[in-house]
């Protein structure tokens, strides 16, 4: 790319930047949390139409992703759950296609006296925007559809197809990215802002939630003795489980992969949710506790949750009053594999990672430093299942999941121009 | 009273059994969990009123109870919480004044599927009626009133006053006793069968209960080591709870009570609810806890609940997130002392038991054996603040606040048996 249009580029996301600002707030103030997003769809929906792209909003069926690879199980249908995707279809084909992939599902607030401003009520305070789901990642948005903007704002557009992806799903199985896929919709490499501080993503892991239900044999507390508190039965099998934890931890653990070599503690067991018992006299008959742990990139994931289970059952056999009452568990959310781009070693891997360091570069003046993250992304679909180098690039942001959920503005304009010069180096540009 | 009274008596306590069964059936076919004891009061005053008793009923007013030694607090107000009292006058007032009380509410039935029919469709089965309160106690509220219908049917009635109360919450607080206290329902004995296998309670614990809420700062689960688990920060605070739970079991403990002396581990901690997070892949930020735990009667209450207070919190002092985020306590229902009725060394309490052991006698051929309990019950209200000695003294039943609970009904005749024995002997009888 010559220097002249770079520094176009560059500047026409700077006069854009007020308007892409205006854009996440608005998306932002949408509490698009998993089941409540149509109106943040609707709102997306209606920016795509208006700049020209095709709209395609579909609501996901079950019984067509279900069978194939990387599914997670869910309980229930899919009548709340809708993407949007907008696509451009180049003139001249001359560039090489590009998937922009968000999520615009976004993780429960929790509870309102724990922020500062409500959850949904965005706003900017020295120089970064709040709210939740502002990083987590509406900003990755904003930067997609903004760096397609600064294109079109001096008269060009991509020389390749690219399909503009707001996708739900991302938070608890990733059947959204999924449904893209089996919906048809491929290309030469995807482009995922999420908030990782401007690092490339170079390996993440995979993620597994489980169920746990145990059920006691209730009484009056007079009688404790006699009756088992599900409650209480809770906490050896969740200690087991940080055994486990411990052990996939451990430095000689033989799933840990290349990536992750020096991270300290890659593998986070969470216990994310309980509940149990009815009233403060009766002993507990049951309880229900939701888990979610990792594991690394080629971990089989069958094997893995098999260990799970078996750790779960043991922990439930030595227990006096659970090996009469075995828990059950549930498999419903993440059944995630790990993806590492670092794996990928083909030529088309290597030019879009190429493309994207010099776009980095060229923002930024730093190299693009590689990051091997705790968590996933929707990033494993494109990868591990249709051939796709998936580049996980996005701003940083802070206290994701957390209270006061905030993305730097300045480093979202950085992502924004990074990605339009991404876009016109990989997919080459062409005049409206 | 004459051999032949006693006899007559024991027979129209029979004949009127079945009947007594269906009333007891109805009663419990009513759900009357905290907040729907409507329909069952609705059923018990119109059964009152068709006996000719005088009908009082009234909605529990807290300002006028809450200044009162043995009062429980509450949250809200108490718009659906009424009590029934259906009084009898006696026409020579020859005899002793007589309480007979009982609770309505019932302790919520828990999962469906654990019962192996329905909670409030009551069946006989096998010498037993099944259902969600028909031990504890509603089989209580059939003996009371079936035993002055025994007198009735022999066209007598109990030559002194006789107030039958059905009270409600009595599973959380008391508060419904104490409102008939203070509404000036007094006399010179109080029984109330609670199903204590058909001994006199001589001593009975108190309990408090209390509501712990943890914060945490969450976080996205793949930076969980620096976020703080509010879930798993309850674990240290119940092990904490469990050490003081033993303290006060030891033999040397110096609030043991005489009547607990060789009580193996009278003292019981309950965890009986938790609820905590939003999301299995966000670090929870909340989790709330209800505890209850039992205390001696002499123990003071007061300093009881700064015991469990300081426990809690120096549990959280201890540990490295809590330390900065110190739990919240709420107090709310169960602030109950203990009582016992063998410390009662009065003249009028060693007739009431007389009394009663004679017509325990009459009935079962056995000595009245004496028990104390691990429970609370509504006896201390008549017991240590009106001056009233209680005698609780109940019916058989099994797996109360449990699953499948159940009543023996050759149990509960006999209880009927023996208050109306006891009636006719307290109060004397007088010809309709």
């Amino acid at each position: 790319m010559d220097q002249d249009l770079s520094t176009r580029i560059l500047h026409a996301v700077d006069d854009l930047f007020d308007r892409e600002i205006d854009f996440l707030a608005e998306l932002t103030s949408h509490p698009s949390t998993r089941g409540q997003e149509q109106s943040a769809q609707d709102f997306i929906a209606g920016e795509l139409g208006e700049r020209g792209l095709s709209v395609d909003r579909w609501r996901i069926d079950v019984q067509a992703i279900r069978d194939q690879p990387g599914f997670s199980p869910v309980i229930g249908d899919y009548e709340d759950a809708q993407n949007v995707v907008g696509t451009h279809r180049s003139r001249t084909g001359q560039g090489r296609s590009l998937i922009l992939n968000g999520h615009v599902d976004v993780v429960p607030a929790g509870p309102a006296d724990m922020w500062d401003r409500p959850a949904f009520a965005p706003h900017v305070d020295d120089g970064w925007l709040y709210g939740r789901g502002a990083g987590d990642m509406k900003a990755g948005l904003a930067s997609n559809l903004f760096a397609l903007d600064a294109l079109r704002a001096l008269d060009l557009q991509p020389a390749a197809d690219v399909f503009y992806q707001s996708v739900v799903e991302e938070e608890c199985t990733g059947n959204g990215a999924l449904a893209c896929l089996v919906r048809g919709y491929r290309a030469e490499a995807a482009l995922i802002p999420e908030p990782f501080e401007e690092a490339l993503v170079s390996e993440q892991l995979g993620v597994i939630w489980a169920q746990v239900h145990l059920k006691g044999l209730p009484t009056h507390v007079a009688y404790a003795g006699s009756g088992a508190n599900a409650i209480e039965a809770a906490v050896p099998l969740i200690a087991a489980l940080h055994g486990l934890e411990e052990r996939w931890n451990q430095a000689d653990c033989p799933h840990r992969h290349g990536g992750y070599v020096h991270a300290h503690h890659p593998i986070n067991l969470n216990i994310g949710k309980i509940q149990g018992g009815d009233w403060t006299s009766s002993v507990p008959a049951w309880c229900v506790f939701d888990m979610r742990i990792a594991i690394y990139p080629g971990q089989d994931i069958a094997a893995a949750r098999a260990e799970i289970e078996e750790v779960i059952l043991q922990a439930a056999r030595e227990n006096a009053f659970l090996k009469n009452a075995l828990p059950e568990i549930v498999w419903h959310g993440f059944m995630a594999e790990g993806y590492a781009l670092s794996d990928d070693r083909s030529a088309r891997a290597g030019a879009a990672i190429g493309a994207l360091e010099g776009a980095h570069r060229a923002t930024t003046g730093q190299a693009l430093e590689r990051k091997a993250i705790t968590a996933t992304t929707d990033a494993r679909f494109f990868g591990l299942y249709s051939d796709t180098p998936a580049l996980v690039y996005g701003p940083r942001a802070e206290a994701i999941h957390g209270f006061n959920e905030r993305v730097e503005l300045e480093s979202l304009r950085r992502i924004t121009a990074a990605t339009a010069l991404f876009i016109a180096d990989w997919c080459g540009t062409e005049t409206i």
